[in-house]
């Protein structure tokens, strides 16, 4: 999947991927309205105007970018029907041939943390039946529970040709509360690191760089540019690009000299570009253009 | 809601969780084989398999017990049926009066943790209507975020009367590879401890307890010792008893002098617990039941 995703990179000419994290203060008034219309101030109805909402900026954009990364909470928090909003996007999207990186961040003891990749990145077995539950390409993986926690979706990867990105250094402002303490003269983060370079060493693939990658936040450049370093053959996902802070010359350290090792995330700046100054002329009802200029802005401001 | 829970746990006299974690592999054939006649080998009879396998061992146990921990990952794997499996039986252990500790490990940056907050132990606003998603009564929560990460999830807790658990120790066998990392001349964790009391200082109960508590893995009983006394007011959640390798005396040290403090939990030990053999005698037929006095073998275990 990592050639997969890399192929995408080069062909679109952009290390972009679009967050798909609908708040529903983010979708146009006209959308959420008619969905309540239909079914009521209900799940149901948010669950439906995510979904549209999605769509449409999928549709606006899929030429442009490699891969999309829906975060799972801004749908999660709809329950049961937000997650069939959830797995209607993933579908969606790998029917546009967009790599899809499941924005989960899940992590837990060993036999746990095998359902979680059987149930997004593998299979699960009913019968004779070999099923797929949420069938996204990529999931993040949170480390706190050390290589049991994350060993499970490495061998999902394996098995399945599909990849991780493990939090490493995150985007957020108080990310250093623990990932910065000093341990063995060097923040965690670097100790962290070196485990995910150690657990992705086997599952390289033919472009050169492995399954298993990394998350480090645009909003940290000075520990990307180390990271970047420690972890030559590891993939980096860079959240944290626009509206949280992060600014496209700021990120040339995230990549390698050949141009790749790094795609970069934005969310909000995308997906609700039409709420910005900067976007405002394409009013509310061409929110999705306005998202589509904001990713052509962004590729541009990519490019070092 | 840690009031609740204290007052439920001196109610049955018992410090005792059910982990309802069903691997299809626990579940009698009987059941799966039924649920599949009727619905294929489908996502969906996966999901009522273990809906009924939850519903027959919540019967024959719920008066025992003040609480359960359905862990999420075992209902995700199989997807959206998954999930609404997941709903069911939240739902159906607050009809018995249980309280509910979703075991989901979540834990973002800030407006993400909202929204996990939101769809877990809080509401969602849709139009003028206030609803929730999964309706838990605590969660827990991964800290590698730090502050931001978590403290949505606090306001929540306080807005809502709920609670949260914490990763301080985790029960894993590689739990030390980040957690036990010597920072400042103590391990990762006691620094974790300090915020876990930290963020819970200004939400404690009438019960004297904090709504914010941790979890503490049964199998580092010499850290829970040193972690009790850190966190003297914060309830400890306690997994790797039974079948990940804790027994009750060794869990004495996770309790205050008032006998209160901690509530330890069994999964595999108590819902697959007509396959050891111990109770082999009550037959698959009566898996139930067999569950039924393995927990009260447990509550007997746990009187020290």
């Amino acid at each position: 999947m990592i050639d997969e995703l890399v192929k995408k990179i080069q062909e679109k000419n952009a290390p972009v991927v679009v967050g798909l994290d609908p708040m529903l203060s983010y979708i146009p008034e006209s959308i959420v309205g008619r969905t309540i219309e239909e079914k009521g101030e209900t799940l149901e109805a948010a669950a439906e105007a995510v979904w549209q909402f999605n769509k449409a900026i999928v549709d606006a954009t899929y030429d442009l970018i490699p891969a999309v990364k829906p975060q799972i909470a801004m749908y999660e928090q709809f329950g049961v029907p937000g997650m069939a909003a959830f797995e209607k996007t993933v579908e969606y999207c790998k029917e546009k041939e967009l790599v899809v990186i499941g924005d989960i961040k899940r992590g837990d003891i060993g036999s746990t943390s095998a359902a979680y990749a059987a149930g997004h990145i593998g299979v699960v077995k009913i019968g004779n039946h070999v099923l797929r539950g949420f069938k996204e390409d990529f999931v993040t993986v949170n480390p706190y529970l050390g290589t049991d926690g994350v060993k499970p979706f490495v061998d999902v990867c394996k098995a399945e040709k599909k990849g991780i990105f493990v939090l490493v250094k995150t985007s957020n402002p108080s990310s250093g509360e623990f990932q910065d303490r000093v341990v063995d003269n060097r923040p965690l983060y670097e100790s962290v690191a070196e485990k995910v370079k150690e657990w992705g060493a086997d599952c390289v693939g033919t472009c050169g760089y492995s399954s298993v990658g990394a998350v480090v936040g645009a909003t940290y450049p000075e520990q990307g540019k180390v990271l970047r370093a420690l972890m030559p053959r590891n993939y980096i996902l860079v959240p944290g690009y626009g509206a949280q802070g992060g600014k496209g010359k700021d990120l040339v350290h995230f990549f390698n000299s050949d141009g790749l090792g790094a795609i970069v995330n934005s969310s909000r700046g995308i997906i609700a570009a039409y709420k910005q100054e900067q976007y405002a002329k394409f009013g509310e009802q061409n929110f999705a253009l306005a998202s589509r200029q904001a990713v052509l802005d962004m590729i541009k401001d990519l490019k070092f």
